[in-house]
């Protein structure tokens, strides 16, 4: 059974933000390949954007989304929202947010990286629970979403089945 | 005056390798801009590979190259080859060592990225300097290149203008 990893990426999006995840996931898939425990990897990557096709991450170099959010095939089995300041864009997108809300319950994990904690806080998906983000936007978060209990300490914050990092 | 910082990806390219290099340089020309030091980022990034547009790295994110080899415009300050299992091929490719021949005396700095230093070294640009790989491919690096003094142990090495490091 292949188990979808995907990473949502958009035009400004930090690109250490998508590979890094989807990395460590590639990269365990392969070991377990290699030493002959599974056939192929049980793992499928996908990077997801508002539309398919090449997009500019932050720092400009080139990104290609997989796929357009909604034209997933199969079941996700972690969904993340990737940082950089295209999530100012992101966290405003009535149809983003439409999309997060009707995947969340039906992926066994959902996170963020970085500043994506605010685009799942926009989404209302962070009411009620404990969350973190980059420090330099933690007083923001609090302020702009004040039903999550922003805590800026720890590396990542892990609440039920939602995962939150401070950075890639 | 803008420096253009070039990393040469591939099919088959790691993509941490391209992006955590230009990541440092998009980042410190951010910092500049923001601090007020200059009005625009003294740091160009670019990707490079021998054919523009999308390609699939080793891990099977997609990324674009900005333009082909030999398209570049204007002068290469830094120029880095990135690794990945995709640089068999590029050791291989007398078009892509040709041009780095070309390139290399015309760069203010010279370098590659974990198993990128196979392809430095297939181009004969590694004759008579010091080297390094990523710690898995030290010795077959010295096995296929015995004109390379390969140190298997320091992080980086910088021998003159040339810059090798063992992972990004």
């Amino acid at each position: 059974m292949s188990r979808t990893i995907a990473v949502v990426a958009y035009p400004g999006v930090e690109i250490l933000d998508v590979a890094g995840p989807l990395e460590v996931f590639a990269a365990a898939g392969e070991v377990m390949v290699r030493k002959g425990r599974v056939a192929e990897s049980p793992y499928r990557v996908q990077v997801l954007a508002p539309q398919a096709g090449p997009l500019q991450s932050q720092s400009g170099i080139g990104l290609v989304a997989d796929r357009a959010l909604g034209r997933v095939s199969g079941g996700i089995d972690t969904l993340l929202v990737a940082g950089g300041m295209g999530t100012r864009e992101m966290a405003t997108d009535a149809r983003v947010l439409a999309w997060l809300r009707r995947m969340a319950p039906r992926v066994r994990r959902l996170g963020s990286v970085c500043t994506g904690t605010f685009v799942l806080a926009a989404a209302g998906l962070l009411d009620g629970r404990r969350a973190t983000t980059h420090w330099a936007w933690c007083d923001e978060l609090a302020r702009a979403h004040p039903r999550v209990t922003v805590d800026p300490d720890p590396i990542f914050v892990r609440d039920g089945n939602v995962y939150l990092s401070k950075i890639a």
